[in-house]
């Protein structure tokens, strides 16, 4: 059986904030990314988004940020490797603490936003990250963008890795995603959008942008629960997924 | 054999920011509370202690605080017993993935400051404190203020608890604290602080500033690394307890 | 005529969160309490705030609180008078500065949260505050509970002061806001809290929760902008006030 | 007779943390960069600081930085020309209120860290700043990187602009600054860089580091206040070049 893991960002509020149709996309995904605190979430919100994953069966992920809540995590800053690296640590014990006190694992984890565009290109980055988890916990596996050097150095390390695509980004002839910058980097068509998905998680295989099928590894697909149209497309892409015979498993299940 | 732990408050460096003679008064304790990024602290810096810790063979502990780095954590806050509690967990959970990264355990969990001077007279928020820890690790020690809510709280949900002195306050005929507004509160000659703190260990017994003698349980002496006189003071009191034949031992080698 | 002032909190929104009903709100009102970027708001926002004031004609007000964004400044915090004047100066002085970029001018602080509640009944910190704003602009109107502290000290320090009535909060018979912890202290009944509203404004008068009228300066009425039903209620109090023959109007139009 | 300026940044303490000798470095300097509660400083440091400066009959300066508490405003963050243009002017406003609470005038904005290394080199985001300066008061002086992108969008926006070199520093041919990864970027002979200071300031020239003599506009000389050695260095600079018939003096008093 062909099985596929989707994932969503959740727990993204903070204090008198609230973001995020957590309760309704949680129904349709298998793992959750729960953001940490420092670019988003607070540990109120974390232990309530832990209890929703839990009663949901969908797999843990500690979601790490830079301390750029102003940001929402999602500009750039040049950290260090040695600074991302406990920044991480830090991050990832905190939901562990959380996480142990309910009788649940952390599965994986997802760095977020600026996190995981920097990690994606830069390997220094992408090993210290993937050094901070396996010094906390070797059996956790690191979900990151596929073809990205977030995926070579969690091998390296000797972490169990999971590869992330995008339902709607279009890819590069070298297995990296069009900038969004680039005219057509972003797919407006969810049919399309779809069939594209069932074909790199069922043949491994994705049309680059510049015409030609490049190899691509999609174990976990990155969906959205910011609004009521972002839920419909999860559980339409869930539907096309089943009715292609493709079981959606949280990341434990099948990531070896 | 008496034996009695000296704990002090280290890894309060935030950034660019240096405070403590940390390397100095770690030479003389045995137990250290580490600061965890709330009231001060950062990873970087806890990372740093850590490695201070294991190195000097000092037992480690959790040292949480308010989120009021402007105010150092010593400012009370009108907090929940739910938010306390997830206050702590997280912060906990912080510190316990660099320890686990360097193959060490948490010993024990101090509250810092406003919070524990509040855990020390509200039952409601010394329980939220240790049920955090327990949920965690029940293995875990709690380092509360003598003859305090923190103490029972901390027995009472099934924690090893550890009762705190201090060699230069005055204590009530009830056994708690006078208040530093009151004329008499801090002790400013060390000779008889120390003479004090040897019958508190030794006696179990401690002159209150009403004039009789009250029972006082001194397992653990809290002592400072702020500056030169203070590293001064330390050595001295660790001398003259050894003198007296108690020995300075770790939180985990004698509290059961 | 008769003349009283509309007032709600605007720009509390921050980063990526978004809260309130802001432009909705802001064509019923007079005045605005601007969020200062400590308990909520931030740099963005509050300009884009203000130029929604702008276009809106309506006063422009500080509304400075806590340095607790997780909290969103709701939280007693035991600051010193010091202290407060110092955090009331910096964020006045942060929505001054944006102010005189759009040519405008601030009519008027408000504190926001505990901030507010402390200072209602805590001279010293209502002088602090009074204070603050009269070293930077005398010709700032101070608005505060009606009957409380900070009417006092408002006028103790120079300060023109404006008082604010709730329309949805009983009234102690010393003319104080009954706690929300007494039963009775929230009215749910609009058109009974609309009654008591014409009548603080008409008569100057409200009757307390002991059954007696009471005096009561009704300048300035708080309003809330967080919800849809929030906004109707918005619509009708103006909507009856005005067929009362009470004009809307800010605060610089009549307070002397 | 010739002037130049000699400013340091003041003002970087934070709650319960101490930083910079700066009572005794402000003796020395003819303007202060007081950092404004981001980067550094908090509200009762500013207030201290503005009346050190006052009493000292020093030229004060907004020091605004990155909202990056954690790594002192010293990481490239990617922000937008909107966003530093709204975090200058929230923190010139918040320096501002306490200035006029004293009954001072900020003489000028020098940004730190890296927002200053980023605008010296990208003109939307020094025109951003120029254009933050301009709208809140236009007398207000921009002191920036001689040569640099910062003080041709100063002139450009209309404001008084101030060329700040630095004596420890190589220049490169252009009359940028050599980056500090490169061999012999930073000087470690005081005499000699008190040499080049001198004939900065006399002869409007320093000689590059390809050898050559290249034009500098030597407004302000950066010195520092962090550590004794560092007190010694701009008492030394001081006196050399008031022996060489310059006179020490603040930016307002020359800059056209």
């Amino acid at each position: 059986m062909i099985r596929v893991d989707l994932n969503s960002d959740l727990g993204e509020s903070f204090g008198n904030y609230t973001i995020g149709l957590d309760e309704s996309v949680i129904k349709s995904v298998s793992s959750a990314n729960i953001a940490c605190g420092w670019h988003a979430g607070d540990a109120l919100v974390m232990q309530r988004t832990l209890h929703m994953a839990k009663e949901n069966g969908v797999g843990i992920g500690a979601h790490p940020g830079y301390p750029d809540l102003m940001g929402f995590g999602r500009r750039n800053m040049a950290v260090t490797p040695n600074e991302i690296k406990a920044y991480v640590q830090y991050q990832l014990g905190a939901l562990l603490a959380f996480t142990i006190s309910i009788g649940e694992k952390v599965q994986h984890v997802k760095p977020h936003g600026a996190m995981y565009n920097m990690a994606a290109k830069d390997y220094s980055l992408a090993k210290a990250i993937a050094e901070a988890i396996y010094e906390v916990d070797k059996s956790i596996i690191l979900l990151g963008l596929a073809n990205s050097e977030m995926i070579k150095a969690g091998e390296d390390v000797g972490l169990r890795v999971a590869s992330e695509v995008f339902a709607d980004r279009a890819y590069n002839a070298d297995g990296t995603l069009v900038s969004r910058n680039v005219p057509g980097a972003v797919l407006h068509d969810t049919n399309l959008a779809i069939k594209r998905v069932v074909k790199m998680v069922k043949e491994g295989k994705v049309t680059a942008i510049s015409g030609e099928d490049i190899r691509i590894n999609a174990q976990s697909i990155c969906v959205h629960g910011d609004n009521p149209e972002a839920i419909v497309f999860v559980k339409e892409i869930r539907q096309k997924l089943e009715d292609e015979g493709i079981a959606i498993s949280k990341l434990s299940n099948f990531i070896k």
